[in-house]
């Protein structure tokens, strides 16, 4: 049995249309449109007898009726917010995957050995609170009830606040653990959102690990003069500092031998910013990013080794800050190999390959066995109006999962 | 004779009084600040037996009372006019230059074969109407009365309607002529706004020549991808294409074998400049400066193709905006002689050097024979509060320029 792209198509439009505005995508977290989305997804479980439960941290967890919710199931999920003018596949195709697997179990009247469950985590866009993957590190523990709590949007409201005008129970409910003694097996079906798969021409990625991310922000302070009276030998410009360092940072995850690093430069404010005036300040990020963390700290090491002797050569000040930093996660070698071995029963390509962006199967990973499926992105495009994927690529990433959640629903006991 | 820093310091420190508000000076062409400024410089004048007439263009000429306007005299000039949160010595330290000739001839008894002239010219900086050196090009025919007429300040006032508030026939009058049967010699006085004097300890700088500018906008257009998910290989990343081009203009400057030319990055605009986002679009300004024309229009030229190059092997779009052409300036060497004379009698030490800034002289020299002298720039700072030279240094470059005043006083016929 297959998935069909034509329900995949309808769900996924269905839920476009919950969108406070145009164009794009906009849907923040516990707001009408969001819960909307919910409760969309919530009538196509209950019309597979799945019940609702929604955590004191604002997921949204699907069972079939009667289930034992303290039993370990298999577990597909992602998430229905998205960020201001976004797509209609960002996080939606993955809980799309989830309502899809519900329908071939019921279809092909298949009872697995342990419950399989649907998930919809809340805020993994961070849009709304600030945060990203809240919804998911707060389902773990990693984020407290007291943070959720300090957690404000920009109105000043608080996710347990936003929240409690759905839920009674958000605001003074304690945090409810969740661990392997929940779900066994965890996995999430994700649009790529970059060009790898396409520009492979295979429809399905298999991730091996999700990037861990170390960022800084480095602010270079020169000396602010007059572009035609200074001789270039006399210059302490900031920006021509900070060009050798974006071209250090590239040179760097270029070279490294992992073949996985990325570096980018993505943001730069320069001043005063004249075109007659030398650079006396330019403040830029630096993002890295591998799945093997001790290159992550190697490359790490050596970026900020160059943007200090790049300072010192060129007689500017280098001022560091370490913005982000997370570990990367080598996901459940059991599930990918599940995940490869449905693939090739019914003889889809896949590549193995790395997530460089974050996901709540990160999370989820910190507890219990996860994994991840990728889909490939039209044009790499993401996070925007434009950004696609073809309904059918859809279907065919459901099918290798189902095949997953087959195998890791068998008892072993 | 010598030039009194005392003196100096007094006319400077008054004129500095003369400002819409602090930090720094405020004052821009034809404001009450200005009127008073230009009204100090008259009395003081005055007080010598000068006559006071305004052109046209709202510049300001001063001659002995009875001296005929129609022969050519020999001129001290530069303008009171400041950028916004300016300093005290930009501008102001030349025409007070020409006021201490003009009492040191006076207190000589010396009464040259040519008239002396002070002039103080309008907007220099183009701070208030937009276009810089306006008063001398004004002057010299190259803007004409309907140009200065439709030149609006922010609020909407033209340069002709803010001068006519002060001047009656300023809006209806022509445009009056200005050439080498009006002024035989020009000099001008300027702080050097850069550190090449005190970096070579020398108190007096000749000026050679004054730049020419080739200013070009360069928007590089790649492809918005997400940070983590991209590999190296796959990115159209316009910021580190745009790195490579600010390090190819510095280095083709430093390579430049007249040793003058100078190329800098001073503007930079990146899109959509966010940390985790492979940057789309940056737009940069590259401005390059040489005193020899030829070098200039070669390195133009390099520039350009380099930028092409980069965009090509980084396949991103480059689209290049011409937005300053202006041709170096050579001035006279005839003045310049004088000036280098009169420094040898006094054994001040000196240093001939170009001017990387634009000063009225260079308008001036399109129709007689023009010079300059620089005085040092503490620490290279100008265009700011932290402005400034010493008095001393202004006294002795003033001490220089009597002594070519008073050669190219001399008649020949």
């Amino acid at each position: 049995m297959r998935a069909s792209a034509n329900r995949i198509r309808q769900d996924i439009e269905t839920i476009a249309g919950f969108s406070s505005s145009g164009p794009g995508t906009n849907r923040l977290s516990f707001t009408p449109e969001y819960w909307a989305a919910v409760d969309y997804v919530a009538d196509q479980m209950a019309a597979l007898g799945y019940e609702r439960k929604t955590t004191v941290h604002g997921n949204t967890r699907f069972r079939k009726g009667g289930a034992d919710w303290r039993e370990p199931g298999v577990a597909v999920g992602s998430h229905l917010d998205a960020v201001p003018r976004g797509g209609r596949f960002d996080g939606v195709a993955g809980v799309v995957a989830g309502v899809e697997i519900a329908r071939l179990l019921d279809a092909m009247g298949v009872r697995l050995g342990r419950p399989y469950e649907v998930i919809v985590f809340a805020e993994e866009e961070g849009a709304r609170f600030g945060s990203v993957l809240a919804g998911s590190k707060a389902l773990v523990g990693r984020l407290t009830h007291g943070e959720l709590g300090a957690m404000k949007d920009a109105a000043g409201t608080s996710y347990l606040e936003a929240l409690g005008e759905r839920v009674a129970h958000a605001s003074s409910a304690p945090g409810g653990g969740f661990g392997a003694g929940d779900v066994a097996s965890y996995f999430e079906l994700h649009i790529e959102q970059s060009l790898v798969l396409e520009a492979a021409r295979v429809p399905v990625g298999i991730v091996e690990a999700i990037v861990g991310i170390r960022q800084y922000r480095v602010t270079y302070s020169g000396v602010a003069n007059h572009a035609g009276a200074t001789p270039m030998r006399l210059r302490q410009d900031s920006l021509a500092a900070t060009a050798r360092a974006i071209s250090a940072v590239e040179a760097l995850a270029a070279a490294s031998p992992t073949g996985v690093t990325v570096g980018t430069v993505g943001m730069l404010v320069n001043e005063p910013n004249a075109a007659n005036v030398i650079p006396a300040r330019t403040v830029f990020s630096v993002d890295l990013r591998d799945t093997d963390a001790a290159a992550l700290d190697e490359i790490g090491e050596r970026a900020l080794d160059r943007v200090q002797r790049i300072a010192e050569e060129r007689q500017v000040d280098a001022d560091v800050t370490l913005t982000a930093d997370s570990a990367p996660v080598v996901l459940s070698s059991r599930l990918r190999a599940a995940l490869i071995g449905s693939a090739g029963r019914r003889g889809i390509a896949y590549l193995e390959m790395p997530s460089g962006a974050a996901h709540d199967a990160q999370e989820i990973a910190r507890v219990t066995d996860a994994a991840m499926i990728f889909v490939p992105s039209v044009a790499g495009r993401s996070h925007c109006p434009e950004e696609d994927t073809p309904y059918e690529a859809i279907a065919l990433g459901v099918d290798v999962l189902l095949g997953a959640v087959q195998e890791a629903g068998e008892r072993a006991d």
